[in-house]
């Protein structure tokens, strides 16, 4: 059966999810996203990404023009229509057809039901390869459909033949274009930088979980001071904790997923009650 | 008579205009354009435009497509449908359908006809007020469509009661959203960046009209220096060029468009047969 997507008021078969050509998403790439699992049906940590939908919305100045219970029903009712466990959900606003550029009169909201692909076992057991890239993500705190470096620096990814990269200023680490970045310095404290960045959601659980434990600290990361971590790993809702274990051809700690690491992923894992992948 | 708009190898009614919502425009702000003016319906500077336009889908690995002598059979025709003289017309390329990311095996070619609003009167006549804000544009050389910085700086506009921003990167100035900048030294000297923006056709225009009469520098610039400026002024297609005679609210020279200003103003029109609008 064909599935369905919730487009502005309606659930259609995804065939026919099309766009005006003058929407502001697709003329000026002015559009927020959110992006949820589900472990199951059950949508995984769903308030706080309507929290940051709600936050990118508002941000950006486009109406949601729904309530958080309305938004809450319409993912009910579409996960229950599509019947696609384990999946995940995107939900994205954008400006709607053109208009001058201050006012926003008829966003397009769209909610869709898309598989995703969770990390390899080896990456997980093995950890990845990075690489380092001067770039600032413009309105880092807004979850935007900006992604045109991300994609534009593919082919360097496959000729370091490097997993992900890291985006740096002037030498300062933010994050991943998909991922928030932690180390673990030599007195096992955890660090993750605190601006400039996508507050991403399982950044925010990791912290949590490791505040219980161990000491956190949210603030810049030189490059090298993350060459001379201890453990290095990203962070993602589709990756939850993946090791970092090379940044630009130079091993983190002894080249391998570290302890910590280690440990932090089973937990997160319990605690999101997902199954090892 | 609803206007036809060229998606895809088909001429469509622009209502039936929409595209996938997992068009990688729409979902990741993946997408290259460019735009060019109709004099009458003669295009100005076409192969311009096209250049820049295979450049722009070259940078960022998109395929035309269509080889260059198709694109302008594909545009004669919708100008001959359409006969709506003096209107602009936008090539849109995007990544089509979400791929990897590597590679874009269906990408969305899609041409319309537009209506621009050329600058006012007054602003011809009285030049404009911009005000100056700290941003690098991303791969400044491809007229991509993110323009997430600039629709998100509007109500800063209104607050400030200025026309225009103009963007610079430490103190350095670079280009305005959609405009190039150029300043007039005490020499009569123009000076305009020429890293990190991008190749303006107008600007392009303007450097070989003014070549021509007298001495042009593509160079940086400082933000102070540009204040400190005989005349300034931006250059663009929908705009040709408009005096600048205040940024954050100094005025430039006597804050009035200046003699050099206006005399590359007439030349312009008079190079682009364009009346005085």
């Amino acid at each position: 059966m064909p599935r369905l997507v919730y487009l502005n008021d309606q659930f259609i078969h995804e065939e026919k999810a099309a766009i005006s050509y003058l929407d502001l998403s697709f003329q000026r790439g002015y559009a927020v996203f959110d992006f949820f699992r589900l472990v199951g049906n059950e949508p995984l940590h769903l308030e706080d990404h309507l929290d940051r939908f709600y936050f990118s919305a508002a941000e950006l100045r486009l109406p949601v023009g729904k309530t958080r219970d309305e938004l809450k029903q319409i993912i009910k009712e579409l996960l229950w229509e599509n019947e696609i466990p384990n999946t995940g959900v995107r939900l994205q606003l954008s400006g709607g057809e053109y208009s001058n550029g201050a006012e926003f009169i008829s966003p397009t909201l769209i909610i869709s039901q898309v598989e995703f692909t969770p990390p390899s076992l080896s990456m997980l057991e093995e950890g990845i390869q990075i690489i380092s890239y001067p770039h600032q993500r413009q309105l880092p705190q807004v979850k935007s459909t900006d992604y045109l470096m991300s994609i534009w620096l593919q082919p360097l990814l496959t000729q370091k033949k490097a997993d992900d990269i890291v985006y740096h200023t002037s030498g300062l680490i933010r994050e991943c274009p998909r991922s928030n970045f932690f180390i673990v310095s030599a007195t096992e404290k955890l660090i993750t930088p605190g601006d400039q960045v996508l507050k991403g959601i399982t950044r925010m659980k990791v912290i949590q979980l490791a505040s219980m434990s161990g000491m956190v600290e949210e603030r810049e990361i030189t490059l090298e001071e993350a060459l001379n971590a201890k453990e290095a790993f990203i962070t993602s809702t589709t990756r939850q904790i993946v090791p970092v274990v090379q940044i630009d051809g130079k091993p983190i700690g002894y080249g391998k997923p570290g302890r910590v690491t280690k440990d932090l992923m089973r937990e997160l894992r319990r605690h999101c009650g997902i199954e090892s992948e």
